[in-house]
């Protein structure tokens, strides 16, 4: 893929100092832009290294100062211009068909759009809308509805009766509808709970590699709209995940976890069954939460509490042998204090 | 699926009050049940919900207030009835025997029950016993014997030469007898020591997506009966797990960590290696256990200790600022007292 | 696989004490090691271990005392030695060709001399090295380049366009080249950023059972010669992990993290985004690193901080109750003086 410099200034609306005839072949970070790359600039405080960088264009702002010499494209938001071109160069997803060796089970209804690599196994009654893709290694359960424009990752897994819907992405390696893991005592050995319920992912939520989405014991686990979740994440049954949540790697749910529109976790952290966490909190990396947060709280810590107290907490942590010290120090004093008081009154009449 | 209320009534020996030819077509919790549906309420607190529901039938204790309108049927132990009538509603796995575009090596021994789904890969001399189910997908290595009545899931790999008991379940994902991970720095590289062992899973074990069991060393990694195991659960080389231990998900283990019948480990937990877990004890979510930990224990932290411990420490933490002000205060009464009694000992002949 | 004791002895060029033509059949712990077994002791702590087992020869140091009537080979270094002959019982892989049941694309370029298991799909212009194994239902994706010797693990995703050295292994379920986790928020929804970068892993690198490698935003998240990674590791986009680092198990970072050589991350460790862990720097089991680590520095602690110190807090931590009785105590003796002094004073002229 490759664009002149005029081509792409055009494409974002921004103004050219430079020679529009450079061919862009890509973009990169100011650093590690090479000379028929394009990169950005988010203010001056750059100027060096845009300078002394070879990179073929930069985009930059527009009271960036002149640079003769290097080709700049003002516009009034470089960063957001900058994600406009990386999209220029995004490889469009091939729609190849069916491959031969892809293993759709007679019952199957796919969408006559859609995509399925090699090896992948679509069973009974899946139901697949227009556009999808499933790559190669992919398995598609009995009962499974994915909506359209969906894109179903290399060996990701869709357990039977499951409701997908439009433009999500499961990546490689993610397993969606295990089984919540309910197991009950019955005199001499765990007896398991049966898991009859499903999971209902919505729109335009993304999943990342090798995440777990457990079917619910009963009713739906539910990703709401535009819920993003990265890499080895583990959202366990009946949680109900509201809308445009950021989930970070490594995140944990325990059962009946109620998150609310927009919050926010960090990577690592964690939470105790049947708590909520409400719409706008942050939860900080490696965080555990084991009481409910409140909608636009900013959460940190094992256990995790207000952010701010549990710094304030570290630091009076970290003062602690000089708080020790002080109190041994003290306790000289005091004996000392006794003693002359004692004496001095001893003395007296 | 679906019974009439009378026939759910019979198979759990219940008392019926009100209709007992009300269809019954699946399960649901108070909250969600529709009006095909039966739920449970375990006490009186759940009154208003029991009357203000629309469930087709409750189930309930002997001393539930009576409510005429409402289909009851009363045991003594609702809970457990539930779950029992739940297992009316779970679907039977289908036996669908060898998929055609399964690959099943020449010497390989299938038991004539056996069920092995598209795409799936069974090696050489690999031993499988009856009514297993191997889903889509998943990978049986070389040497690999797996008892009767068990599961792998789709996508899920056990690699060469590991022994899987009866009644078994491996879910989609999981990864069975990866290499120990060892290395031994030589001069100016790591070397990798070899990982000749085995895992052992016995019989009635369950091991979650995504989850990971090592091979030992030398010798096995144990798995033993009845122990159940969450997702994205790592169990190191040479582990040696107990019975009905219970671990929840994405906890993981370091190399020969030894675990007592009955422990309980919360999600996110982690042990180091070399150390062993007593009979029963309870590791709190997301604790650290950095050395053994007694049998009957309940702990919690990081690094984990009493559980009560703990939450003591947490509580005295809170108190820090408090108690900063007070030694503060204290220093300024202790120079105010040494001032006076300076003055009063200067004064005194 | 068997040998003679004096063969063993040859291979090791140990010193025999007793019967050179025992036959070794395996290896095992001093422990576990049965009649036909070899076993280590590393010195004279184990010698009642040594006497009692069973075991068909014991690998000793040249200072180990003598045992008559058991079979000793006296060796320098015994652990080292016993490592050289576990290697002689490491079943060779097998070079199998490539599977008819593989899905290998046209465009695919593979050296005669690598295999392909069943159900493995080789993308379009996918690059594969001599003698490099892609197991069952492994998944290359178009212009991946693997090297020679390489292993790759059943059911493994190299996502397209990665590049990976020679002598790599990547086992079982690991996803590497995932999409960077990045979300830029658009007035009412998060908007994808491109991840248009790659992956590269140099030589000799190791990736564990169901771990992630994501592709960087732009440019390439790099795994550096001799790195050697555990199962259920997640490393983000855009991290450069230098020489010879050693990463345990479930540890996680974000974007943009940079690793010196030879650092070592314990356990379910993790690193937030854009900092730098420096060479040799070692970071303790489920330790939080939240700012830059030194070379050579050994951190541990949510949040990571100096060990020692973290365990100096820890000790702190512990004496709270007996600090805040100390307190109290003065509090009462404070005002004990204070009342004493003011009745002295009131009495004085």
């Amino acid at each position: 893929m490759a664009y002149s410099l005029n081509e792409v200034c055009e494409y974002v609306q921004g103004r050219l100092e430079g020679d529009g005839d450079v061919l862009i072949q890509g973009v990169n970070s100011l650093d590690g832009a090479g000379t028929a790359e394009i990169t950005f600039a988010e203010n001056d405080r750059y100027l060096d290294k845009v300078s002394s960088g070879q990179a073929a264009a930069i985009v930059v702002a527009e009271d960036f100062p002149d640079l003769p010499g290097c080709n700049l494209v003002r516009v009034s938001n470089p960063r957001f211009v900058f994600m406009q071109i990386m999209e220029m160069f995004v490889t469009p997803l091939e729609m190849t068909g069916v491959h031969s060796k892809a293993s759709i089970a007679g019952g199957a209804n796919l969408d006559k759009t859609v995509s399925v690599g090699a090896c992948a196994v679509i069973a009974d009654r899946a139901n697949i809308g227009a556009h999808t893709i499933i790559e190669a290694g992919a398995y598609v359960g009995v009962d499974v509805a994915i909506g359209a424009d969906c894109y179903i990752g290399a060996n990701a897994v869709l357990m039977k009766n499951i409701q997908i819907g439009d433009r999500v992405v499961i990546h490689a390696g993610a397993t969606i509808g295990g089984e919540g893991f309910g197991f009950a005592w019955l005199k001499d050995h765990h007896h398991k709970v049966p898991q009859l319920g499903s999971v209902q992912i919505d729109d335009d939520v993304e999943i990342g590699c090798n995440s777990c989405v457990d079917r619910a014991t009963m009713g739906v686990t539910r990703i709401r709209r535009g819920t993003k979740i990265d890499n080895q994440v583990h959202i366990a049954h009946n949680n109900d995940i509201g809308e445009d949540v950021i989930i970070a790697g490594q995140f944990g749910s325990s059962g009946s976890v109620t998150i609310g529109n927009r919050a926010v976790f960090g990577g690592k952290s964690c939470i105790a069954d049947h708590l909520s966490v409400g719409e706008n909190a942050q939860v900080g990396g490696a965080s555990v939460v084991i009481k409910d947060v409140e909608a636009g709280a900013v959460v940190f810590g094992m256990p995790a509490q207000a952010k701010r107290q549990t710094f304030q907490e570290l630091a009076y942590i970290k003062r602690l042998p000089a708080l020790s010290k002080t109190v041994k120090a003290q306790e000289k004093a005091l004996q000392q204090l006794q003693k002359q008081l004692a004496a001095l009154i001893s003395k007296l009449p």
